[in-house]
């Protein structure tokens, strides 16, 4: 007896056309010659806030991933820089740079289509960036050296004691 | 007999200004309101190509960390996305945003004063996001779901045949 197969949760109430924009819009503005085939919305009860396709080459700008295109415009967009409730949708698994940019905007849901392994069959860094990220400083391949740290700590109580600062 | 002590090698040869002119710029536009107390600067040879602030909060960006606007601008003088031969002088170590951005970027060399755990203390999320990062994806405290994944392998298929990208 064949069973039934249900769709994949992920793939219901929406998501797929969300996801499947952010694909799209990768593609179409790879081929226009933006940068790289990378696309992303993020959305928040069901409306799109912001979209975002990766520019790195097209505006020498190597922060310019989709998903931080579509966090700066999305925070603009609602005059925060917070993005409570918002999911991204983006046609790929986000690198380290644009996974932690998700975590200081707030964001709640990230659905990804291909991943890192995917990224780097095709020539990115992501992986290896991955890897990095997770060593000691001192074992990177990026030199590190930490000095000065005394001065630093200073600024840092001055910013403790401040009564009007805004928290992030 | 007392040994006489020489100074930390990294502080020689200069370090010790930019790191100085990085904390002194983090705590300058803290007091004035831009944001955390963080500042850097990218350098190459001996030339400041580009100085940076946290500006999270006042221009509601929260990409906008001191490295991050410091990286940008740097690759906006020099007209490339790659900052080779470039070294990032920052009052704090860099979250994984702001380190996978130096991957990106191709800096060689990253001098930091206070550390994850500094900026912990007065509570910046840093030292999470660190843990956050280097989890797999389904550990994260982010939501996390993949889908539609051969939609996107097919762009990325048609990204490999493409004969004139420009990689990055």
């Amino acid at each position: 007896m064949m069973m039934a197969m249900s769709p994949p949760a992920s793939l219901e109430n929406g998501l797929e056309s969300f996801l499947a924009e952010a694909i799209r819009l990768g593609r179409d503005t790879m081929r226009a010659g933006e940068g790289g085939p990378f696309g992303a919305l993020i959305v928040r009860k069901g409306e799109v806030l912001a979209r975002g396709w990766n520019q790195v080459t097209s505006r020498n700008d190597p922060t310019a991933h989709a998903e931080m295109v579509a966090i700066r415009e999305a925070c603009r967009r609602v005059g925060d820089f917070r993005l409570a409730g918002c999911t991204l949708y983006v046609s790929c698994e986000p690198c380290p740079m644009c996974l932690a940019a998700c975590y200081w905007a707030g964001i709640e849901r990230i659905v990804y289509a291909a991943d890192r392994q995917d990224a780097a069959r095709i020539g990115f860094a992501d992986a290896v960036i991955y890897e990095e990220v997770r060593l000691p400083p001192p074992a990177r391949k990026i030199v590190m050296e930490q000095a000065g740290r005394e001065a630093a700590l200073a600024v840092f109580t001055e910013w403790e004691g401040m009564a009007e600062k805004v928290l992030y």
